[in-house]
């Protein structure tokens, strides 16, 4: 068995021992006799896995009192649609921040849904960041303001968050668990599983308690926050494999020293890129210093005709999923939670080697 | 590894073989060097996992020119609303069949969406059984005419089908690919994956492609069937995983006769387990015989006190699952395709010797 270096921008590479556990135990789960697949998810083995799952989120992210911790299906997508069905009236306008490909789909989701105003818009800007948080225009009694705390496509992210009278709503669907915060700043964090906690099909959403009262009766029970409040997650059948393996990648997160030893470990991760990107001219980073992605690191070569090379000579050398989107270009590490150390380092190695062969 | 008969209603059992081979790939799928949870959903691995589970659910289930297979996130739970949602105009009424209690669920939440007529009604009825075809009180003109085909909670399932002008919608959850059918009948199929598909978190849709064309604009775009029509299931992450496992069943179901051999399987186990339910005064069947389901198995003892002790004591040789709906109580055999048929043959051994002792 030959491990690749997978920097997929997700789903996304697991920690080694999370899959081995999986795999372990995927017929016969300690000894019950069945796989956790199989589990009825009002039994007592699938039950634990549930609530260790949602008690490991609350430990890492320290969730405070009168947040509730939700787990859900239909990923990150379905949440552009659910957060203004929950929380923007018929008379409401909620602010959105316009920072890039997932907050253009964010914005146009609630567009269906109510009245959206832009707040900032930095989605076309190359080198890609983040508006200043002081130049944002917000509305008179917004109902939200949203963020995109860390932009995969484009490899921005927010170092600081905005703030606002109106209730925080981000998206974290590839920055959660990867650097500390304070949850009280927010009034919803949701993410899909598949890049930094788990595999896809599933979206993780903590929110303030108070805001799931605000939706209007119309909407079918199945969207409304407060249903799955009610039933702690189990208003339906979860995807339970998948919540599963979110108990066993945050109890591995945890093991190692929670979200600050995580944070550590992804920055020196991100430094070591970005300095073999600015110790040469062979490459350019493509976000702003100040908003560069410590999940996602994109950048371009000088000569953009090597990039099919140096993504093809990549994957010889066992380094795969360094495509940038199809929708920019250029080249993308992503570099979540699980991606190992030593993966970067390669990837370091073989850029120095690549521009010195055909620099 | 020793494993039980797990009579669960949903999750519920999966082919062994599918499960080892599942295990086997874990951790490298097929030399990949990564799970199939890691794996780019826009790579080539999954890309040909994806449309292998497709192309299996077209094959065995004989999907005709002018239908569309969608593989959706959210269970059916979630159809619950979407059906509403894409089908049903703000000016018109849709008949649903009460039947149980999933009926139930899915009569209160279109009925959130839009306006319904009962058109039949046996929720209440004990023992359980369907609407006589005949007598329904269709509506003039109407959007659809919904039915269950398969009661999981009551045991009681459709043998014949409705007519009906309108398109009819069937939430096969618990009984698709369990027996033949014609997919010309349905406007549209529905069915959450966990009971004869796969793992939770992953539903199938099987709709006549004219009627994605009935959704209104202000519908959020992720449940809009269009939507997913128009990117073969890809617009955002698919549950991938959940998608893999089907790709497993769906093939083992083709290796061992397609559907036409399941059902023969599945008539023969009913049929030992309802010899054994009326070969004796010691057990009741709790669905009138004309609609006795073959998929889940339910019935009560003659006392009623002695059903915690038959419970406790099949689980003691290896036989789970067996305890009735906590809403209705009794006993409940699930017997889905991927049970075994000497676990049906066990438990009816276990019948006889605990009548015998119990008698």
């Amino acid at each position: 068995m030959s491990r690749i270096y997978n920097f997929s921008a997700g789903p996304a590479t697991l920690p080694l021992v999370c899959l081995e556990e999986a795999r372990d135990q995927l017929v016969d789960y300690k000894g019950a006799g069945f796989s956790i697949m199989e589990a009825s998810h009002r039994g007592k083995e699938y039950d634990a896995v549930h609530n260790q799952a949602i008690e490991n989120l609350k430990t890492l992210m320290r969730v405070p009192d009168g947040y509730e911790v939700l787990l859900l299906q239909g990923g990150a997508t379905t949440q552009f649609a659910m957060i203004p069905m929950n929380l923007l009236g018929a008379d409401q306008t909620a602010d959105y921040v316009n920072c890039g490909a997932w907050a253009k789909k964010a914005i146009k989701e609630a567009g269906s849904v109510g009245r959206v105003n832009i707040a900032g818009d930095t989605a076309a800007d190359i080198p890609t960041r983040m508006p200043a948080n002081g130049a944002l225009q917000l509305s008179d009694d917004a109902a939200y303001l949203h963020i995109t705390s860390n932009e995969t496509i484009g490899g921005n992210q927010y170092m600081d968050f905005p703030h606002s009278p109106a209730p925080l709503v981000a998206d974290m669907s590839s920055d959660i668990l990867s650097r500390k915060l304070d949850v009280n700043d927010f009034g919803l964090i949701y993410a899909g599983a598949q890049k930094n906690l788990g595999p896809s099909g599933l979206a993780v959403v903590i929110l303030r308690s108070e805001l799931a009262e605000r939706v209007p009766d119309n909407v079918p029970n199945i969207f409304k926050y407060s249903t799955h409040i009610a039933a702690n997650s189990m208003s339906n059948t979860p995807p339970c494999f998948g919540i599963y393996m979110l108990s066993l990648t945050t109890q591995w997160m945890i093991d190692r020293g929670g979200v600050e030893a995580m944070q550590a470990i992804n920055e020196r991760k991100a430094a070591k890129l970005y300095d073999a990107i600015d110790g040469s001219d062979f490459f350019t980073g493509t976000a702003v210093p100040e908003y560069r992605s410590a999940m996602n690191v994109t950048f371009r070569l000088a000569n953009q005709d090597l990039e099919p090379l140096f993504i093809a000579e990549a994957a010889e050398q066992g380094m795969a999923g360094l495509k940038g989107h199809r929708s920019v270009g250029g080249i993308r590490a992503s570099i979540y939670n699980a991606f190992p150390e030593n993966g970067v380092e390669a990837l370091v190695a073989f850029m120095q080697d690549f521009a010195e062969k055909n620099g």
